[in-house]
């Protein structure tokens, strides 16, 4: 049976094929977007895990937005406007699927960020968008450039990730996110907000949401899945009624709903008196490797070699000299260690890609970081074409 | 934002409208395919449950394809040849998705039976697929029909419900097993089958699949939604490693990997040495509650209504004199009682409606089914039109 034509322009994520490969024992993977599995919150899940047995109620099929008591728990804590509501989803990444398939016509434009997400970029690919780019700059995107993307092409939608960009760790300046909202309300277009990495801030101050500045239109998905477990597989997307009603159209035939048990557990635990404990843990405990794998960059790394500070998320983001970025990961591989290459997080259709790489700092020991980047530097230095 | 053409032409699923009015206390439910709380086995899932506490494991990233030792579990459970591997899905209704994503292009050829199941119609809508109907006989599809269209149309695939169809209940013979599959196999058309009520057998002997006559020519379907929880969301697609593959690809993007706790959840329970025993008490209450509503009806309906035999599954199909369905369905539920009336099982295009109702008998005691057969015949009596 041949595929469908908008299957066919769709490669396999080279992220999963590559973590596959990092799974060997023997590799130190800073690939992944992985949270450290110690930090699962398992012991505060224990009470309502035991409690499920005897609540045969959240086995049974569900409405498609979600398990009621969970939905008015979330909507509390967003302080969702009267207009706004919520839709639970099997993961952050579904709420970007259902967007794409609610909303996106093939040749419709859209503007991403470039570098960009990955699963955001194979969402948009099967739907066929037509993808426009605009350049990341230290405090968000490069604001001339996106105006003249809204002005030109009237684009539906701008997808972003404003706190802790992935790949690049970057978080949008206040200004830039006054004025990217501004954008969007001069020349309507909807903005995309992805927050997955936004409860991940370790130093600095909090930033408000960028929708906070256009409410009415926005589109924000949330996640749990660094913060709590991505096994679960919960995430949520709220905005305005009426933009949220055609994703719950779509999830109907999609999936009909989110796992309920899934859906309990989670409010158990935020629930639990002890989560914000858990969450300044995490945070402490991934500030520190952040702290590791910075400064052994920073010592160990050949000149020509630039690396981006942090305030939180899962990455950095470490820019080279002039090479071909996917030689080196697969170099790097052979020696033990597992990265991700600048070009993968391009969209289609960027004009330049510059030599980089994604590292991860949330999944490795304090040892596997050095040893990595010590195998790094030497990497680099006998790098064909470096002195 | 306006939303995708795709889209513009889905309606919101009625059956989900309808549970909605029908989850009123006061209304007894045929409508839904709820299977009955009661019969969820939490009392066997309970060790499982206060185990996953102690696996972090399952709350991290997994593959997309499925949660590994479930995985072999079922490939042994179902004795998948060499050549085949299982998917497992947010429930069976998202296999049948990315099965439809996969491989269908707008205007691409595909058969249905008519009726048909209604979530099917809504995945297949949403890829603009050309629904081609064959007409339902007693011991399945009508097999003239069905060849006049693999021959004329050169259809991608047939989606079928051979065992206790949504909505007829209808069981296909074992003689039109063997001939579809030879029919698929003749004009090399894809069989999808779906057997989501399969293991609901309650009374007469088990027939093959369908796809066991053409296996490299099929993609299965199956479901724990019906005999263990719907609210889990677990299904599980099988079929040749080729035809497997371009599914894994969209759903990487559709939620990257279904609930890894749900799956563990669910393995547990399948190795429970008490999971068979669940099993045939489950299909002794449904077997007692179909003789119920099937003696009331017999006795209480008025001339010119026709009721099937099922030897399995959760629903009859009540065939009424020429007459508006909807509108009794509406007339109906102000009594207090909800069913589904046939023309919303009918794909677009479907030359011949006939006047049904689907009546659900899984989820209702035997004091509503009685309550419930009364109202319906009390109602169809005075219904304008009849004698």
């Amino acid at each position: 049976m041949e595929t469908a034509t908008s299957l066919q322009q769709i490669q396999s994520s080279y992220i999963r094929e590559i973590l596959s490969a990092a799974s060997d024992e023997n590799v130190i993977s800073l690939a992944g977007g992985l949270p450290d599995q110690a930090t699962f919150p398992t012991h505060l899940m224990a009470p309502t895990l035991k409690k499920l047995a005897d609540m045969p109620e959240v086995f049974q099929y569900e409405q498609t937005a979600g398990y009621a008591p969970l939905l008015r728990f979330l909507s509390d804590e967003f302080s969702l406007p009267e207009n706004h509501e919520a839709l639970v989803c099997t993961g952050s990444q579904q709420g970007l699927d259902l967007l794409a398939r609610a909303y996106i016509n093939p040749g419709d434009p859209i503007v991403m960020e470039s570098p960009s997400y990955l699963g955001a970029m194979q969402v948009f690919g099967l739907v066929q968008a037509n993808i426009l780019t605009v350049s990341q700059t230290e405090g968000g995107p490069d604001l001339a450039e996106l105006e003249q993307h809204f002005a030109a092409s009237a684009p539906k939608l701008f997808y972003a990730v404003p706190d802790f960009h992935n790949p690049t760790g970057v978080c949008w300046s206040a200004k830039t996110r006054k004025k990217v909202a501004a954008l969007c309300i001069q020349y309507q277009v909807t903005l995309v907000e992805d927050a997955p990495y936004r409860d991940l801030r370790f130093s600095g101050e909090t930033l408000p949401y960028v929708s906070q500045y256009c409410p009415d239109l926005a589109i924000v998905l949330r996640s749990f899945s660094k913060t709590v477990s991505p096994g679960m597989r919960l995430g949520v997307v709220t905005g305005k009624a009426d933009f949220i009603q055609p994703m719950i159209k779509v999830k109907q035939g999609a999936d009909l709903h989110t796992s309920v048990p899934m859906q309990a557990l989670l409010l158990g635990l935020l629930q639990h008196e002890d989560f914000p404990d858990h969450l300044t843990q995490m945070r402490q405990l991934y500030r520190s490797r952040y702290q590791i794998l910075s400064a052994q960059l920073q010592t160990q790394l050949p000149e020509g070699c630039t690396l981006n500070t942090v305030d939180g998320g899962m990455f950095v983001w470490l820019k080279l000299p002039e090479c071909d970025p996917f030689k080196l990961a697969t170099q790097l591989l052979t020696q033990g260690v597992a990265v991700v290459p600048s070009p993968v997080f391009y969209p289609p259709g960027s004009t330049e890609i510059k030599p980089a790489l994604r590292l991860n700092f949330t999944n490795s020991t304090p040892e596997e970081l050095t040893k990595a980047v010590s195998c790094l530097a030497e990497t680099l230095s006998q790098y064909p074409g470096r002195k």
